[in-house]
């Protein structure tokens, strides 16, 4: 039986690991949840899986969660604090950490230094910290198990192969819904065609960045820090099914793929039950019903993302930080119809041209993560 | 630095063994070497290589290499006990198994007795004596490793992982040269037709195999042994392209696949560094230029022989090494002009009502084979 935090319960990824785990009733005991600002969803969360500590990370939030709450043994943290001390309490084994934002860098960092298993969701603790959360994880002895698909495919062919014996992890990826369009009409996407993702369904900043593959550019920064594999030796590969999840090329030349339905639900079992399979309700793949399976390469003229994300991984220290920050605040310009879509880049890579990154402790981290933003705003016209 | 004998050094899946020790020389010693009767190629062998242990499993060829060689300090073995002597010889730590025919399996023991890490390519030791081999290589806590391409990529794909975690091993096939004739004209198909192969270059009996998916029968079966899955959790997938290799699908619905060219260096490279992944200058699978891959379901109507194969499994028993025998006795009759195209697994079947397995001695699947192999040549009308 392991004991489960999980921070950002209110979210997709928060709400389908407490599906998952209601099918395990035997191997999990939630002990802890936190949330942003959804009070009642969070409330009823409680309730429902008999909890007795829970964070808030919005702190007027936290207080009216202490209001409703009062005449319960319900306790409730609030703040960042409040989500550090949720993630390092005695009783848990496992942390999930799928919080949105550079907030979830801090309380992961304290789970680890506490020796909790992390179940790592959100982008930001390794795009903006990976070198630092990789590096306390080694030294506490901690897994980073990661709960996307992508990663979750590379994780699963792995299997706890040396970085020495990869030659090439290939991040595959959906291509987006401008896959096909021709170059000079990208300058005119709306809003409106941009949020239409082909083949999962997303909140509008990840929908975005599955459109311009800033995505996959986070995914392939995630990918250095969490498996130890310099950038030079991941690629990505569009394969517009997304069937096949991602794939490992060893130094022989073999090449292992994970492959599977979209659905969230399975990287999520696979972290909390690695190492072991356990059996589940979820829809099969069956390939033979499956429509072909196609790949073709990236075209980094009209999807530049991925390569700006290298260009803030090889600048180093807090360069992630601030093109994640930057292009999150391009992404609402061009949602607000402040910018045009191919300005959501020119945004990124001005405001980069702007920084000189210095080492990502946790607080140079958070202020690059405001500088961005505000310097994304000012560059796009705001 | 490992000490390795061939059996059946001579052959494609020897000379190919061959082929990837020259490549490692600080890792492999090659110090024995067997040959059905190849002699000159043998001797050739033996010089290149500076080996003093050679058998030939002919035992007039075993006299002439003797005769050939005589003034060198090569000892020269005959007959199925010098293959045993040689592949129990005290200098191996690991033997490739790969002759052609049930003369395979008494070395093979030998060597499972002797503690020898087995690498093997011979269907016939896991076709007709599979559970023996395995029970006697668990006791001697020895691996066996599989050198076809299938298999191997179904070993990757678990990587150690337990017989309980899978659902599902799923081996893929060509499909062969009739995957799209109508049913009517498969009594017509000629020899020449049925030698075409889309993706390998083989002999006759393998790619005869191929067209009528009794290779896949045969892998199935080998498969059960080799992994200790049920049969009923072994499925076939057509999948044309032979890109994907084959498939484990675990308990929790995840898929593996291990992908690659055909290129059969692969496989022997992976048995014989496991657990390491060893840089190779095989070409590279690149997806991006790769055709789709596209799959569909077998159709048992048209191709029964993965039926008659389960079905020989399901007997038990002395019957898989007759349905073997038999299958090979019929595909003679075909290319002799003998019998129809569907009139080998007609003889196939034939066979198997006339036999009531025994346990699968070595002495009883020796005695098997033979008399499977009269009662073919007496069926099909010879």
């Amino acid at each position: 039986m392991a004991n489960v935090v999980i921070l950002g319960s209110t979210g997709s990824i928060g709400t389908q690991t407490l599906d998952v785990i209601r099918r395990m009733p035997d191997r999990f005991r939630v002990v802890g949840l936190a949330a942003n600002r959804s009070v009642e969803a969070l409330e009823g969360q409680a309730r429902e899986w008999g909890v007795a500590h829970v964070a808030v990370a919005d702190e007027p939030a936290a207080a009216e969660l202490r209001r409703r709450m009062s005449g319960t043994a319900v306790e409730v943290a609030g703040g960042v604090p409040g989500l550090c001390e949720l993630a390092s309490m005695a009783e848990a084994d496992v942390v999930v950490v799928a919080v949105a934002g550079a907030i979830g860098i801090a309380p992961t960092h304290a789970a680890i230094r506490s020796g909790k298993t992390i179940a790592l969701a959100s982008k930001e603790v390794l795009v903006a910290a990976g070198e630092e959360t990789m590096r306390l994880a080694g030294e506490a002895g901690v897994a980073v198990l990661p709960i996307d698909s992508e990663h979750s495919a590379l994780f699963q062919c792995l299997n706890g192969r040396a970085p020495e014996t990869v030659e090439k992890l290939i991040i595959t990826a959906s291509g987006g819904p401008f896959r096909t369009l021709p170059a000079e009409r990208f300058a005119s996407i709306t809003p409106e065609q941009a949020l239409k993702h082909p083949t999962w369904t997303m909140g509008g900043l990840v929908t975005i960045n599955s459109a311009t593959l800033m995505n996959k550019g986070l995914e392939l920064i995630e990918a250095r820090w969490l498996f130890d594999v310099p950038a030079s030796r991941i690629d990505l590969l569009v394969h517009p099914q997304s069937i096949i999840h991602s794939l490992v090329q060893f130094a022989d030349g073999s090449v292992l793929a994970q492959l599977g339905l979209p659905d969230m639900r399975l990287p999520i079992q696979v972290a909390l039950t690695h190492p072991e399979r356990v059996e589940t309700h979820l829809p099969r793949l069956d390939l033979a019903q499956t429509a072909d399976l196609t790949f073709e390469p990236v075209d980094y003229a009209r999807f530049p993302a991925p390569r700006v994300a290298l260009a803030a991984l090889g600048a180093g220290g807090t360069m992630p930080a601030v093109m994640n920050a930057a292009n999150e605040e391009a992404v609402a310009l061009f949602l607000e119809r402040r910018i045009q879509y191919t300005g959501i880049m020119d945004t990124v890579q001005a405001v980069m041209n702007l920084h000189s990154p210095c080492a990502a402790t946790l607080e140079a981290v958070l202020e690059s993560d405001g500088w961005a933003r505000r310097a994304a705003r000012s560059a796009g016209g705001a």
